[in-house]
């Protein structure tokens, strides 16, 4: 097992990374705090883990929320049945909601923690490959708005992150992949070593190697953990880690967050990102190559949804990273560094998103 | 004009009370930031006051999100109507909500800003008395849920509030009496002076006599930003400010929100715990009567439906300040002093229940 540490200043905590944490009673009993526990997990997730995670838990009051499995899930209205569930087990403010499941029933978790009673202790417990290497980290939390993504939600770090790999075993193929574009992201935005590494190593990843899963997960959760702690609120530094996700979330609001795994579309909204960096001749067209090579090898689409140019920058224009207007964009100025910029020329943007959407 | 201070460290921001605010330009200017508005108000509310509001606010984007007015509507589906504005108007993080309007106004729209896009600016503009005294002050945001009171919600500092007195002339009658329940508050929990000159001045309250309105909410939003400068997150020294709340929260609720003002149920939740106060020799039975005759010469309720001690303390117990099981109570030792405690004879609290519920 490896532990991190995440240090904000105003708050601490662990993210333990191994196999068996789940059975680790002795672990859990020192991770989450509160006599008075809610699970919420989804439909996939709960018959797999959830008893292994309550075996787990002698002498507190467990209750559990069990959420349907899908990012078309991820609105206001499951936080309500959250909420609910709260409420009908009288849940008070000392106790800890416990996010078993992937991204959606962690940011799903997190922010109905955030809000409950004003704000609860939350520990996330994730379950897939995209959750553990970076959702359940950084305290950003929240849900979908039809008109875009994450637009409703809350900081909210959390107690303790425990990330059991054992869970990776029963992992659709499809959602591995998606996490691995993840883990391809952080080597993109701040460590060229953890790109090459990924080169050399993916397919011991694809083959779920243990080891190689354990340093993938712990280096992405590092970096993550570097970044957050310098700017928890995304006033700056924060940004690069929304490599790709600008044009990411277009893709997945496009398409009503059905057809593509959040992963899946980072994977797209990156090359789209690196192809801008190119036409800008921040970086040379080798090195957008070269991530192109990564993710098709990983198995991931690196084409978008035919859905209009005009349609995309309708989309980009609802993200967060908005300010007075103006739509910053997060680009590489080499690979394995992030640039994040408002001043770049607007004909290249249209370029991009024409070759790529229309 | 008076302006006040509230200074939390990681945020300060400015109060001010007096007549006319609304129809000064340059005070508004200073005091929202943002170019791009979104006035949130009601159905009552903004036929009233929108319009000045909105002249004094040239050259910004200013939308506009009218809510049903009503305690009953504080709800989450309220508070996703106004995310749907948010987003309608594309309004990005660096938008800043202003809530116009009384503490439901204020409670949903602070609660809306706090969620939206993770955070944005709110800035507060009471137009009850309520409001301008309690409600507008301390950053505490939120909803209801059928089980209980603000049970989700956000703390989320305002970056300014700004108490126009002379909105106070449309109030109903009924608002400014709930209003004062929550002056009478402070003069129970920490202003021994301020309960005496209350005793004196409340005719010319009543009568609307712009300097003792003046007056009293200055003296008011002091002591609240003073207390909640002292603890922001309500970990200690903050929960007296819900002296008669935790009786009153359950009144509330049992009664759907939809018979009593929360100035109204707040008047009877403080006769209740001043009861409970005399019972256990907390204070004498005549600064109980103290209280009773003001909040009577004040025209508030002084009796509670008839709901039963059992469905009150069943309510009661969905309260937040419930820790562990314990349900703690705001008492008071003395007229000005009020003292948190789970350490009270069980005997007393069934029977000032049964008293006042049966």
């Amino acid at each position: 097992m490896q532990t991190l540490h995440v240090d904000l200043g105003h708050s601490r905590y662990p993210i333990d990374i191994g196999p068996g944490l789940l059975g680790d009673a002795g672990l859990l009993d020192a991770r989450i705090p509160g006599r008075d526990l809610l699970i919420v997990s989804n439909v996939t997730v709960a018959p797999l883990y959830l008893e292994r995670l309550r075996r787990s838990l002698p002498g507190r009051r467990v209750g559990e929320c069990i959420l349907p499995d899908g990012e078309s899930h991820k609105t206001l209205a499951t936080a309500g049945t959250i909420f609910d569930a709260l409420v009908a087990q009288r849940q008070n403010r000392d106790a800890t909601l416990v996010a078993l499941g992937g991204g959606v029933v962690g940011d799903l978790g997190g922010f109905a923690a955030a809000c409950y009673q004003r704000g609860i202790a939350c520990v996330q417990v994730p379950t897939t490959l995209l959750a553990q290497v970076d959702s359940s980290v950084g305290g950003k939390t929240g849900v979908n708005h039809p008109g875009g993504k994450n637009l409703i939600g809350a900081f909210h770090q959390p107690a303790a992150v425990i990330a059991d790999t054992d869970t990776l075993t029963t992992l659709p193929d499809r959602e591995l992949r998606a996490g691995l574009a993840e883990i391809v992201k952080y080597g993109c935005i701040c460590d060229a070593g953890l790109f090459d590494w990924l080169e050399i190593n993916l397919p011991r990843l694809l083959a779920r190697d243990p080891a190689a899963l354990t340093h993938a997960i712990a280096a992405s959760c590092r970096l993550k953990a570097s970044v957050v702690a310098r700017d928890e609120r995304e006033s700056n530094v924060r940004a690069i880690l929304n490599f790709g996700h600008t044009f990411g979330h277009a893709i997945e609001a496009a398409t009503a967050y059905t057809s593509y795994l959040h992963g899946e579309a980072v994977a797209i909204g990156m090359l789209i990102a690196a192809d801008l960096s190119a036409r800008l001749g921040l970086i040379d067209r080798e090195a957008a190559a070269r991530l192109r090579a990564l993710l098709e090898r990983a198995g991931l689409p690196v084409a978008a949804p035919a859905i209009g140019a005009d349609r995309a920058r309708t989309l980009m224009q609802m993200d967060k990273k908005v300010r007075a207007g103006a739509l910053r964009l997060v680009l590489l100025d080499a690979l394995g560094n992030a640039v994040v910029t408002a001043d770049y020329d607007e004909s290249a943007l249209t370029a991009t998103l024409t070759e790529y959407f229309a």
